[in-house]
């Protein structure tokens, strides 16, 4: 059984003011076994900001300050994501710290938000961000951990593949938006949950008055029956919820699909 | 644009009794487009007659039933599933016939429901059934059209599979339950659809007193956004939708997630 935590912290222009409010939540909620962060945490969903405010990984400010509030409080942190800087190239880069202050895993977000929603929204993430290319998946004490973010949610194969590597719990820092969170958020989460038989916590940032981007909010805890723990909308707050592996085996035992995938039809 | 009608009809034990009853209901939705009929629509999703009931295909009673329906009101028609009699085996089989009469597509549930839900159900349709090894689609002048049976609908891969064949519209002949029923058959329809950018047609019997297993219904049609129509319950009844592909158009370009996947991550 571990108790995880996801912070739904209002996220604001400002990396330092970002880095403190960070603190005081964490520190709100030591005691838990995980807690995590909401997408691109340190800057917002406001892509003026990303060039000047990607980091080398893990030598930069924000990874620094993670890696730090890990081992404080002796907590796995999944370091919601940063705008990575790598070479000429920025990626959108969640981490999984370990409670003694290690980097256990980064992914690089694979898909990235490219859409053009008619009296919605309209994004090109692909203008400022590179996409990942791994499937990320962790071994830990704790339980087997895969890191994905937002719109990597909207396709089965990456949570498939992090499943079959044996992944146990996602953690999803995300931004859904008003158009696409009403519509789509809760689908997909508890569907990849229950498609996968897994645990899936997604973290997103409350919206913040200077940044344009509408975030949906709405963090969620997802059992892998699809049970959803977690009453916070828009506003900031937190969501705490309980991975417990017994839990896991049970649904397993219960409807196994993973173990009754038919990969020699799909012809993929 | 083209009409869909999904017949909700109540099934009970005896084929004759059944095929009666779907005559009359394709009759009073004469004149629509496309014409579903549930799973195992011919005999119940009672095990014990199965192997009684299977028929040859196109050969047996039922498939001439279903071929002079479509003949008769000039409508493409989903016979549902039946058992379906190949050799020594039995398979769980769906069928798409032409306005003329003709089999276009047969689709042998490649997913067998085997599940054990303490306090729930349990089942184990892999002692009665043989399992296919197709994915099934056709291109026919309403749309290219797929088909898959009930369980197959928690696999993503399935549907990935149609959908980057050109599936337009899936037809799923179902039969859900009171325990899975309202934990996720809204959920994983739903899901297909979206992840998937297709219309999503789901056809459930209603249930039947001399019949033990019980059948959710809640048939549905779904369109690429997510968006369900159809109000019926348990009882029976008909869900009215209309497949566009216009509609299907506009949420590929808002939302283009068949072109924005990485085969090349997923190591699948």
């Amino acid at each position: 059984m571990a108790e995880i935590a996801l912070l739904q912290m209002i996220v604001s222009p400002r990396k330092e003011d970002n880095l403190a409010r960070a603190e005081a939540a964490i520190a709100a909620h030591a005691g838990a076994d995980l807690i995590a962060l909401p997408e691109l945490f340190n800057t917002s969903y406001q892509v003026s900001d990303w060039p000047a405010v990607a980091e080398a990984l893990p030598e930069g400010r924000t990874a620094r300050f993670l890696s730090d509030m890990a081992r404080r409080h002796k907590v796995y942190l999944v370091g919601g994501s940063v705008p990575e800087l790598v070479g000429g190239r920025v990626y959108n880069t969640a981490t999984l710290w370990s409670p003694e202050g290690s980097l256990l895993l980064r992914h690089r977000k694979v898909h990235l938000f490219d859409v053009d929603i008619p009296g919605g929204i309209t994004f090109k993430e692909s203008d400022f961000f590179s996409p990942g290319n791994e499937v990320s998946v962790v071994d830990t004490p704790l339980g087997t951990i895969g890191l994905a973010i937002c719109f990597d949610v909207r396709f089965p194969e990456l949570f498939r593949a992090m499943a079959l590597r044996g992944a146990e719990l996602v953690l999803l820092p995300a931004a859904f938006n008003t158009t696409t969170g009403p519509a789509h958020w809760d689908l997909h989460l508890r569907g990849r949950a229950v498609e996968n038989t897994l645990f899936l916590g997604a973290c997103s940032p409350a919206p913040h008055p200077e940044v344009s981007y509408p975030a949906w909010g709405h963090s969620r805890w997802i059992d892998p029956w699809g049970i959803p723990t977690g009453e916070v909308e828009r506003e900031e707050g937190a969501v705490r919820g309980t991975f417990s592996r017994d839990r896991l085996r049970a649904v397993r035992a219960s409807l196994p699909l993973l173990s009754a995938r038919r990969p020699e039809v799909y012809g993929l």
